[in-house]
């Protein structure tokens, strides 16, 4: 077990580095150590503690080998302890054709400075939203 | 404007009574008044600052009159100044004849404490997961 992350940054870099390299050992270094953490994918049901979330992980990285996620910064809220990164997400499939990007996830990851560093303790992201021209919903892009 | 909330439970009521009263003073009210908050609703672009946040739940409140959301706690994670709760909402439309529910929503909403007290920073639901027989994913279900 390694000793967390300088940052809240470091830690991401980690959770994402994990997913690309589809390495459930490195996924399991990124996630904070206690059981209170949780995790929500689209479409799935809210996974909690420690096995819950990694036996999840380990069965998303089975299925994603050669999967790559590009990831930009789109908000984050920090304290003393904890940091809440809002990020989108953009999936790019394994001998997808350039030029055809998929539409963004938006995914929010929270950080806990523990006694060892800085680790993941919460993700959720949401599907896409609608393709440009329906109804996106109300307010601006934040683009 | 009030003086914040005693507990980060009281600024999630007062969130969803705000959503089932489809009263949008109130829900400015469950919100922190600084402009680093934001808020993610199912399918649509997140929404970040005070302006686009409140300007979205106008929106949704707007269509929304008659809704009532059952709310119940799954998940929580405390620190000092913030708190993060996953809760399962079940949408109750008007009209809707009994005996029919609505498939969940899993939300995450983060409160954090200021000089006032504890106010809502975040809140992001998913999409209701597909039909018990479907793949709901990995992992068991917290119920």
């Amino acid at each position: 077990m390694s000793q967390g992350y300088a940052t809240p940054q470091d830690a991401e870099d980690a959770f994402y580095d994990a997913i690309d390299e589809a390495d459930p050992e490195a996924m399991a270094e990124a996630w904070d150590t206690s059981d209170d953490i949780f995790s929500l994918l689209p479409m799935g049901l809210p996974q909690f503690g420690r096995d819950q979330v990694l036996a999840n992980w380990q069965s998303v990285l089975g299925a994603s080998r050669g999967l790559e996620i590009q990831v930009r910064h789109l908000h984050w809220i920090e304290t003393r302890e904890i940091a809440i990164h809002c990020v989108e997400e953009r999936v790019i499939l394994p001998n997808q054709p350039p030029g055809t990007p998929n539409p963004p996830l938006f995914a929010t990851n929270i950080y806990r400075l523990g006694p060892n560093g800085w680790r993941l303790i919460m993700h959720q992201n949401s599907p896409p939203s609608p393709p440009p021209g329906l109804n996106r919903g109300a307010g601006p892009s934040p683009r």
